[in-house]
């Protein structure tokens, strides 16, 4: 039996986000993250040391970056490199689904 | 317009394994690899200093560590750790539709 990415989703909706590490290692952590609704709270940015690569498996969501007008639409595949200090925040995740990322952070 | 890690699949078969970096930083590599019924040939064990953490998101594949006595299935979530210098193989990928890898290299 292998540990599975899509294993014990919670029910839709939950009260918050749900964060488990997967891998920590010197340097490396690798994150899945499911949200079910919910986002950043109003005018909060995200503005993290680490690097970031994230992935969206299921569901959707909007990320916005500060330094972009519009936010962008992500879906199963879509992928983003997240630079350190690049100032954003989650607009929006499906209300109806579980959207699972998969998140690795590295030392920057 | 979003990278995705779903773009691109090569056909069904295809005579190789496609190998794409996704991100290369100091100390972390992400790769995507799609295998078209590839396998490690006869008697061939991979032998990495890098630690490794593989996830299947598609497709499917039988993995050996040398440890072991009876190789791993893995289909679409299944993830595995693979230490440095632990040896392993892919001894069966599915034939008849593209698997696809994620792996995340990271400096032991």
């Amino acid at each position: 039996m292998n540990a599975n990415l899509f294993a014990d989703l919670p029910p839709v909706p939950e009260a918050a986000e749900r964060f488990t590490d997967l891998l920590r290692r010197p340097g490396v952590r690798i994150e899945r993250i499911v949200s079910t609704g919910q986002c950043s709270p109003p005018d909060f940015w995200y503005d993290q040391a680490e690097g970031e690569w994230v992935l969206v498996l299921r569901g959707a969501a909007r990320l916005r970056f500060a330094d972009e007008e519009a936010a962008r639409w992500l879906g199963p595949g879509d992928w983003v490199e997240i630079a350190p200090h690049r100032r954003h925040r989650v607009e929006w995740t499906a209300p109806d689904e579980a959207t699972v990322w998969l998140a690795v952070f590295f030392a920057a």
